[in-house]
């Protein structure tokens, strides 16, 4: 059910938009490293991320669980675009080629399936110059509840 | 070659453990997340993590890009704990339960194979209490270099 | 529902053994790769098989594809160990070293979670004499019906 | 090196199916569950297979060994195109639909990333009437020696 004041689009694409609005608002964890989101639709997103010096690890190259986060994040994106309240039920990463401080990346998700309460999505991150650093997989499943109205109102 | 003035220690704990200890002065992301190093030996590492306001996702529970850099971490330590540098070149994690903010995270590396420059990494994490969060499986490639002498040393 | 003339027991192990024998006498592929169950567990499985001259691949050493056959059939019998119908929903290998014809696999499969109908598996599959092959993990899902009354009466 | 009277082509297409017709005269488990070669080009191959009686599970559909070994076969031959002795170092496969006795599988293999030694390849398999079944990926490893000339004198 939507909130008192609050609209839900019918048109897929505004949908889409409104969806990834009101996810941002809560996504703390986004916004703390200044992810942007570049385009939405049903079905895909694209985010990107620049790669700050409190993002780097032991070897002085882009920690993979920040990469795998906006992976994740753009994953989220793409699969609650319908306003369909979806989690992660696994993920699989292939890092391609390190990322380095100052490079910005670029995650973009597509669906690849989506059957029953289930979902298939393909992120690749590139970095800002187009070069290959991370491949990922996400399956998705469904939890009930809208996104648009909130957790509170599922 | 290691730096003047790094004894590299020829006790495998000993060296496990200054591994640890260099990785962590140089690893910002572990800092920043606030990341805590529980217990280091060869080929096992237990690291912690309480999930603060600033890592939960549009949905209101712990983003799972912070549940997998946790775990990420935890496997990071503990397949170079033998001072030869290594990062991940592929992970799956299989999300069993939602965490929330003010718990404490615990991901506990343990290593499954070690032949020739590969390896594999199965993380368990957890929350304090013992409940299962998500299951981690890392495949590990050793690069050449060592870690206690840094990156700029290799 | 039970066929009649079919008892269901109650016992966890006898239940397990009975649903192990009652997926074998329909499982064509094991029986047609010469698999054997060795062991039968609530949530364990433990199957080998031996490596034939028609399960190598055009490098000469035993096909990817009949090492995780024997992994998945093992993590099979371990997830609907409880006669309730459970599929595959997702695998994972990694190979860590060759088998060659003539060699005999074992798999042993154990339950790792099981929540609601999902449930994650950890299959290990070595040789006769203990050389680490293949780790698997499977992911499961319970579709509904029972094994033993079998897919006709689901 | 290549053996006395065998020719390697130096065009990429026909070294690609060179190399393909090498690896499936000593593929017993391709010519065994009845595969065949549909298509090859550098970088790509498409397999497909008959689902025979005894493909089947303990759940009477197709046993996912069975989509799996197809999907790696298929990976096999993309990966090894180029005539350098390359194997898989891990895949992991989403099961999407079950697939039943008497359908035809369509596996198709596309290479994602190559770099160094390593590559990932993305397999898609479907039934001839285009449902999608499985989705793969897989990680292949360049281990040295040539396909044409066989494992004797890699």
């Amino acid at each position: 059910m939507t909130e008192p004041g609050k609209t839900v689009p019918t048109d897929a694409q505004a949908l889409a938009s409104a969806t990834a609005h009101a996810m941002w608002e809560r996504d703390r964890t986004a916004q703390a490293l200044a992810m942007r989101i570049e385009h939405i639709a049903p079905g895909h997103a694209t985010l990107s991320m620049p790669i700050r010096s409190d993002m780097v690890n032991g070897h002085h190259i882009c920690h993979g669980g920040m990469i795998f986060t906006l992976a994740d994040t753009a994953f989220a994106y793409a699969c609650n675009s319908y306003n369909q309240t979806t989690v992660a039920s696994a993920c699989h990463v292939d890092f391609i080629a390190p990322a380095k401080e100052g490079e910005v990346l670029q995650a973009e998700a597509t669906e690849r399936s989506a059957s029953g309460r289930t979902g298939v999505y393909d992120v690749t991150v590139r970095t800002a110059e187009g070069k290959l650093i991370a491949l990922f997989r996400g399956k998705s499943h469904r939890i009930g509840g809208e996104v648009i109205c909130g957790p509170d109102h599922a």
